[in-house]
């Protein structure tokens, strides 16, 4: 149940950061819309059809939907006002991020996924739609700038992993993870943090 | 029944929007057959795994695979016959759109999917095909320019709706909600016509 | 059995291809682990989707990841000592492409699928972790480049179906199968083999 507010939660933010692509696109309202629920409803589609879970997350449930659609018009709206500073969208992609890596990891612990596997589950949840955006959007995947991005991902759900191993409850352990992967995102942002590159030489 | 041939009169059009998208490319023969194979069949691809549809339409078929053939080949030939003007794709291209937005939203209805959910799967059943298309053969998008495109899917299913809603029987409904996105997508292409763009100021 | 075997050597492979793409962007360790994992369950994840294979095959089995994180650390390692020549990505592509058009041929065969849909099957199995390698490292897919590329594996595939047809047992047919896709990619990018071109004149 929990899960199901947390998933509400993400559709909001990535919809919210799919807003803000799209803006550098000349694209109409329902255009932006589109954009926003494709960001919105990427990963954990992907989360569900790699796990057999039917009907899929938004499927049956207009909740989802009505939700983004909200999302998109408060954020259109907000930034005819208060032209927001331009990290916005990353701060909404890193909430995005987070809270789906750890519910795509939950879900796979729950199809009794081996760990290595939970980590891969909630890393390509979490940044399915972001990806989806940025090709749609015809931007640079922020997967593939230097900052820690995937990694964020990784090491939240193997945080969220190792407490539940070590006996701290589900729920703390969840709220860890997601406080791991968004702290990982915002300082990365900030100080340009990345992890070595490797690199053609 | 009636919906076996639109899928099969959809995988037409966009087997031979796809030919003409991979034209700007120097593909072989067979490369072009590729690509127009994953344009016709990628919206109702997308459409049976979301709603859990197996086998997926075109797997246990072959009639489908066999009039994408005939259609790239038709068109290939074609082509070099009668270099056809430039907006030859884009109405390939709009009559795909329809029918694949129509058939969408009526197998979603049938799986009980409520109205807004209707309206986002026949929009993503019309649109990706098309957006497959024009990754592959690295274009920009038709979705990301201006006139009028998403937008044209959801008019069409949101009117398709709206005549059931009013009484007008399903077929009837059908053909008038397919009539309004080519309508709406010539007459934009036409015109030039966009909505309000939404734009960072 | 064999085919376990297959898929494993495909995902290796196809994880040292997608390490080698990786190293032209700025990815750190982690990030080329996830293009790596990608790359190499691409195709594979499609494969089963599509046929309604649950669970995906790696999903429950831990050994697929394992593998690939192995084969992206070793080609890491590799790299760092003995710069490989230009071709290295090319040819781990060229053997991914071939185990992964057979495998999925194999599957489509034994969903009872027509032979023309098993070509397209075993087609899609093998170009999609190559598609998706170069899509997220912002490359020209190779599927776009002259060389035959989709076409080896359309080849190699009919000559598997076509030998059994003609009473070869299954085994010889795709040691076959697979010989012909190897050995018509790596001619085409030597001598820079390419089937008339369909191009707009």
């Amino acid at each position: 149940v929990l899960l199901y507010y947390f998933d509400l939660a993400g559709v909001a933010v990535f919809a919210a950061s799919g807003v803000l692509a799209a803006r550098e696109r000349d694209l109409d309202l329902l255009g932006v819309i589109v954009v926003a629920a494709i960001t919105a409803i990427g990963g954990g589609t992907l989360r569900d059809l790699l796990l057999d879970r039917h009907p899929i997350f938004w499927v049956t449930d207009s909740w989802y939907l009505v939700v983004i659609i909200a999302s998109a018009l408060l954020t259109v709206a907000y930034v005819r006002v208060w032209p927001p500073p331009g990290a916005t969208l990353l701060v909404a992609d890193a909430l995005g991020l987070a809270l789906f890596a750890l519910s795509g990891a939950q879900l796979a612990e729950a199809a009794q996924c081996p760990p290595l596997i939970v980590v891969l589950m909630g890393t390509m949840t979490g940044v399915t739609g972001g990806v989806l955006r940025d090709v749609i959007t015809a931007q640079v995947p922020l997967i593939l700038r230097r900052e820690i991005y995937a990694t964020a991902a990784i090491a939240g759900v193997a945080v969220y992993l190792a407490l539940q191993a070590l006996g701290v409850p589900r729920a703390s352990a969840f709220w860890v993870g997601m406080t791991v992967v968004v702290a990982l995102r915002l300082l990365a942002m900030r100080r340009g943090l990345h992890l070595p590159v490797f690199r053609k030489s």
